[in-house]
């Protein structure tokens, strides 16, 4: 079985485990006051031309978006979020548990445009009932999106700026970023210069878990340690998010992955189309949604794994492919050889 | 000026105001537990045929609200209801603040079915993700809705049918249920049969302030003055509640009161109507919602407040007029005629 | 019955209940944006000599202590209060409900002092562990206390500079204000002056509810008709809070009532002390607590309803007696010479 | 520098990296549904003699706090602890964040006892205002206590009688339970007998990170991943709990480590008593407290790390050593050797 159903099926890339058994028995500090964390923090500064930013290092997705937006919110305010976003989706209410409504906007194909941002806002602060409703009082993007695909460095000017207009801190999660890197032209740089808070996502790159946390903003970095405690993020071993982070940044490890990731899922994009499968999702990172025939999704789950993600009519379903830091040329090779097979 | 924006413009209804003076030097226990807080809980439990039932008075429709749904859900669960619920548009995400998601469905003109209900439960059980989703904890109805439209009880019992099948407490808000009695099928007995808990308000009736909410599920009752308490829903003076409930169940005047709003919001309903006005939605209760041109907008405006509902087109504004208990056979009269008139 | 176990056994002062009566059938818009809240707040402002303050009139005092505490909290402080602050006794853990550690002194007759709260900072922004702990994050005081007690200007304005010192706001709980301002030489415009946030009670001095609240610091004013709404404290028929306040400012009413309350308090303490009664605290406002033996308590209880407060010891009980705006002279007469009679 | 400032110094105990290494390529569902999971949890039920306990791994202890208090308690209740409990010190009031009011009894050497918790309830049903206050709602121990301290086996059954006399959840809080199964009567198996909810923690006994929850109250179970998913708490990658408990569980090593610490620890102390130096706690597991003159404080500092714990008076400071997995007992010879030259 070759398994292709998500980006977290295996453990860490070599030399992030390397890392992990090099430094196992170097005493540290806790809770992410240790040098590795320290030397991390001052990598990642330096690949987002931050001098100044806060870095914070977290277990993962769900957490980081609740400390994340609780840290921004005042009780009355919700985020603004495509109907897809995860925090709207797949995270269990954690950010309704924090107080906070998810203010879902439809979006297309995963993204929402600086255009409806603006009119959401304009439409409430209009509105004679305003105090009655809950106040947009942050936008969420993920970049890439829940569906793979990826904004523009022109798209996220324009929602910077409508940020701005309206006083909203802007967030990117990049739970995928590594990935959105490769695939989009948004670097490091632009997300510190255009975002107040983003985060480069470590669990879908080859770490064994991590996110790492960019708060270019200054107000919002105040004090965003006790709200990381707070809210289960505080990992006693510090060092091991410290050490991973270390060895993602340097030389660039984590662009290396994302573009691998990217490039295998693109071979399988252009297989599914030179075969005529239409796309589910017009993706362009590690995430690949081809509908299939009932036909070829049973003869392909024979020998892959992946996930079934929307039923298109009786006779098609759209499915989910992942390629990830251990995919190997010759998984893709072997399912490409088996769709042009088919 | 004649005022028809909403159904609280004015104070008490006569009857309310002189039991409130007559009983004003009266010495009685704090917080509810008063002899007048304890007749009106036996009359209101006779009314609903629910010896039972647990009765208990709150002030206001957001912090009954939120006092209920706090009750019911576990931390992981959500509210179920129409995406023009009230609890979804107007009261600042109280129920985010306690924790909950509001999961809205769309609804048709301000209603929801017992097909969405059995669907999203459905979708959500069998979702291989089920676990990361905010589980549906309860449903929350309005009848009459935010829009004027009433459930029947052919509905009523379709959709607790389902909310028994799926072990869903059933929650009506009944903030206008005096208008809802006088124009539906449904009784205060099947509201207590069929709902784990319902209110029936008296703000909007007549009364100063005041949500009498009727709790058969017994789990639900246990300590929920604890909640109410908490919510900042436990009136010190809580004799103002009893001494108000009592007259407004006295006679019947609660239905009195919804009977005549209706009619006088019928009358109208068939001068817009017979003028060849659209209506906005299809409200048999007392809140009226025509589509007016601007000029009879215009016009109409000079004299009689109204609330602007939604803009149809460049020419056309939905508008909402509200009958109260305090609105005079005459107030109608005069609109009937300038609507004729124009 | 002679009825002195708390001071809202009864409706409102003929003057309230009046106005009450006579504004009855007045339109107003909802939502305390009508003339007699605008009006009622422009007194207010006056009174306290702060013509910027913001102003707004809540129903109840733990919905007022909720709003204004979580208005004015990051997610990761608390509030300091004495052990005996209502906040931390008799709310059924309200403000943790919102999400906020109340951080408990050991009181002295329910004050805490300038002292303390400069160690619990000092000691809190010392501890290497500052990061897990709740950071205090402002001071919560009552005026007069739960126990009666008041603070004097200077107490006050040493406790304020501390607050300015460790920026913390600084609110006080005036619940029975009326009686505090009767009893110690603060003012409103001293509270004006030294507070971020006050209240000034209506529902223990005359009003049927309400409590008005006084923003001087404009920060925590800012978006507060938000906050009011989400935890249900905004009253549709707002007027009823404009119309009662309006009378209560008028002729300073309600510095009428709380000295009225007082002086009567103070007769009933004077008796006895005459008795040789010891006074379980040293209370100068409308409740005294005097020791009673079980014999004078088992024949008082006959004639007059009072609250047990502590048991001193087998044969002692400590008791409280309040007086209220319908307190009557005639009754303090009766209770002073049953005293005598013991 | 030999570190014995804490036990989560060092990485992982080498038999648990090599699990993980060795397991590191193979494929696996995420979020801890995988195989290694599932026998990590066979294995501890077995341990605990609970066969149908749910068993969930989480990451750390703060997070897990939270989750399971959150499951168990309804809203309006708050959860009795030690004034010492972690809970109520040292996780900056994610309990609170989270709704709940955490009731700290005054404990001693962080114990609490049954007759504290039966007259805490008990004070707590009878008082006329019980509705005001926070309804205790469930019971949290720490086993081992923050001060090194265990609960006996005839203890921890008086608690829990009393527990279930009021119907309280009980809670024990072993995130340093390695040591006390090494330093008290108590077994697993008694845990599983007399608790609702306990755990063994992984991060202070030689794991990467990781806490195993065992919950032998169904109803408490119940939905249970829901929740620890809303905390952030299901780890993506969740083999990595999987495989590092599967390895502690295999042969007791969670109880040779904890052995070893605790054997370790006591040499030090008698080293202590021995040289005459009191103890600040009178503690049995891999926690000491020696109270040490200053002199004694500055020479052991220039080689070994250990936390000042509080000033005991001018001269004096109490201070923490902290053995674990990593210790070496030449560590420990060393430690004494200098002690007793001192």
């Amino acid at each position: 079985m070759i398994r292709l159903e998500c980006d977290y099926t295996t453990g860490a890339h070599p030399k992030i485990l390397e890392a992990l058994v090099n430094t196992n028995e170097e005493p540290c500090p806790g809770y992410g006051v240790d040098l590795h964390c320290e030397r991390a923090r001052e990598m990642l500064r330096e690949l987002c031309q931050a001098p100044d930013a806060g870095v914070h290092f977290l277990v993962g997705g769900t957490q980081t978006n609740a400390t994340v937006i609780t840290a921004a919110l005042r009780p009355h305010q919700g985020v603004l979020c495509a109907e897809t976003g995860h925090i709207n989706t797949h995270e269990t209410g954690a950010i309704e548990a924090a107080g906070h409504k998810v203010l879902a906007l439809p979006g297309t194909d995963g993204k929402i445009t600086a255009q409806q941002i603006h009119h959401y806002c304009e439409a409430h602060h209009t509105d004679p009932a305003w105090e009655h409703m809950v106040q947009p009082g942050m936008v969420y993007l993920s970049h890439p999106t829940e569906l793979g695909t990826v904004y523009t460095l022109a798209e996220l000017e324009e929602i910077a700026a409508v940020c701005h207009r309206w006083r909203l801190p802007l967030f990117v999660d990049g739970a995928r970023l590594a990935a959105g890197l490769a695939a989009s032209d948004i670097t490091l740089p632009d997300l510190a210069r255009l975002c107040d808070v983003f985060y480069l996502g470590g669990t879908k790159a080859g770490l064994l878990f991590g996110e790492a946390v960019v708060i270019p903003n200054h107000n919002l970095n105040h004090d965003f340690r006790y709200l990381i405690k707070q809210h289960g993020g505080m990992l006693a071993k510090g060092r091991l998010l410290g050490v991973q982070f270390e060895t993602f940044f340097t030389g660039e490890l984590f662009l290396e992955i994302g573009k691998k990731e990217v490039a295998q899922a693109l071979r399988l994009r252009r297989a599914f189309e030179e075969k005529g499968w239409p796309l589910f999702v017009d993706s362009t990172t590690n995430q690949q949604f081809p509908v299939l025939t009932n036909g070829a999704k049973c003869v392909l789950e024979h020998k892959y794994s992946f996930e079934v993600w929307a039923k298109v009519d009786e006779a098609h379903t759209a499915v989910r492919f992942c390629t990830s830091w251990s995919t190997t040329d010759e998984d893709i090779d072997a399912l490409i050889a088996d769709i042009q097979a088919l």
